[in-house]
């Protein structure tokens, strides 16, 4: 009967010149804010240490580099993770990783409620494209400066709480969350960066995709019996629109709490992790229901094959 | 540049005293009416020839035999298949099959705009159990009187249109939608029966249930870039509420057609096949952002495995 209050550190937008020090201050003012409210574990968005650099064309490694972080903690957010433990929250946020190999991606933490890391995340699903493209109506170079992520998807317990971690893109395929609920996951940490309209069709603006975003996170929660949190970085970053829509999501599907705006902002939820379990024994009781013989071309088959 | 007008003929309850004859003439009338509106592909329930037997708990094999087909077409359904070639309207429906070789399955078919059978799936999600369950508010017997089916997921080109079938529970799993989105589908179509009532947790009613149907139709066209056709059979069957909300969604996830009660009632909507293409070659472009190499457990692992 595991209970937690989760919230969500919604962060209003990071400029190019924002120092590490500047937005490690912000997050921990959210931090605490959503202590005093009584969140116990607490989750920022996708690079939540810097703007959105994908967005910028660059060809000078060492300028690509500059956004990365090369330990976690390192001393700009040593503070956090302190103050994290001293107030007793857990906490999750993602940031550009650079391994002591020299190898790129996009990452996320996850810490126990005494501030220490017992979970490292890599994105998998990168989105956007390796090269300059002049149609787009903005970069999205993902797949330019990072690898997809090494390690899979993993779960921790936590708190007494079986967690897994998501970024950005992860949310859009229901691969994610499965091979996260054939693990037991019980909350799913999201954070994401995702512009307001689509660079691909300009007429795809904000509304409808936080539809889409609510949508997949709703129907990922629904059909693992998970409480799902995604959390967003928003509004205008370097003149360019995120959306916000941050959501709680209960493993029946409904949204608990919602963000109202595109800045900084606290959305909380108290999870009754025991609800999970409806779900997980009846209708989603993958045991009895899944039939994996008939599964074969989701793990056999990259690509759309049309045959017909 | 493929369009289509499709249509859902919804249908209201069948009791346990009606005929064949009589549910067809039903939908032929059904047919007619879509027809005259312009529908070219026309869709009905699961099991559309008879009640939902699944609710009631049987011994005698014959009894059971009673509500399965050994044909089809057959002499009750031969003349929904001659008014549907004469009219031009492809059709898809499901019914209980019982083969030659003894064999149970919860079945459905596709025609060409000629009446011509050209398609067959058989359920592969079965929900429910096997033995009588008093603790149930009411029995769902599936599991008891069927095989799941043994075809897998597969799609059929009708009218320049890539096109796959689901049933009811299957609409639930997202691995029904990703086998054929995987094989390129433009339009699938799902019959059901769903019971108002949640038979494990009868607090869960018909707006709770209406939303979770929507929920996994909506993403799984989204997330496939496809058009999904989902068709009720609805209303007070021998004394138990099946929910309505039948629906046409666009291969954007938003819905363009929803019933408005819970009798037999046609929904349509002109669907523009070439808009399947901006999803499938951008967001959910399978080739370039799949990995399927840590997807493994979706089809190594059938049931949840908590080693945390």
């Amino acid at each position: 009967m595991t209970k937690l209050v989760v919230g969500g550190a919604q962060m209003g937008p990071i400029q190019k010149a924002d120092s590490r020090e500047l937005v490690v201050a912000r997050m921990i003012a959210l931090l605490e804010q959503a202590a005093a409210q009584g969140v116990q574990m607490l989750v920022y968005p996708e690079l939540a240490l810097t703007t959105f650099f994908p967005r910028w064309y660059m060809t000078d490694q060492a300028e690509v580099d500059a956004w990365f972080e090369r330990e976690m903690p390192n001393p700009a957010t040593l503070p956090l993770f302190r103050r994290a433990g001293e107030l007793g929250v857990a906490i999750s946020f993602g940031y550009a990783e650079l391994t002591p190999e020299g190898r790129h991606f996009n990452s996320s933490i996850l810490t126990n409620r005494a501030g220490e890391i017992i979970g490292k995340y890599r994105k998998v699903h990168l989105p956007g494209h390796v090269e300059y493209q002049p149609t787009r109506g903005q970069q999205h170079l993902e797949k330019r400066y990072f690898e997809p992520g090494d390690l899979g998807f993993n779960v921790w317990r936590n708190e007494g709480v079986v967690m897994g971690m998501a970024i950005c893109n992860d949310r859009r395929w229901p691969e994610t969350y499965r091979c996260l609920g054939l693990q037991g996951v019980e909350l799913v940490t999201i954070g994401y960066n995702t512009p307001s309209v689509n660079g691909h069709m300009k007429s795809e603006g904000r509304e409808e995709r936080l539809y889409h975003s609510e949508l997949v996170m709703t129907s990922g929660a629904y059909q693992n019996a998970t409480y799902v949190v995604g959390v967003a970085k928003a509004g205008v970053e370097d003149g360019y629109p995120l959306m916000g829509g941050s959501i709680i999501v209960d493993p029946n599907g409904f949204v608990l709490a919602r963000a109202a705006g595109e800045g900084d902002e606290i959305i909380l939820a108290e999870c009754d992790f025991a609800k999970c379990a409806f779900g997980k024994t009846t209708i989603f009781n993958f045991a009895e229901h899944r039939r994996i013989e008939h599964y074969g071309r989701i793990t056999a088959q990259t690509g759309a094959v049309v045959d017909v």
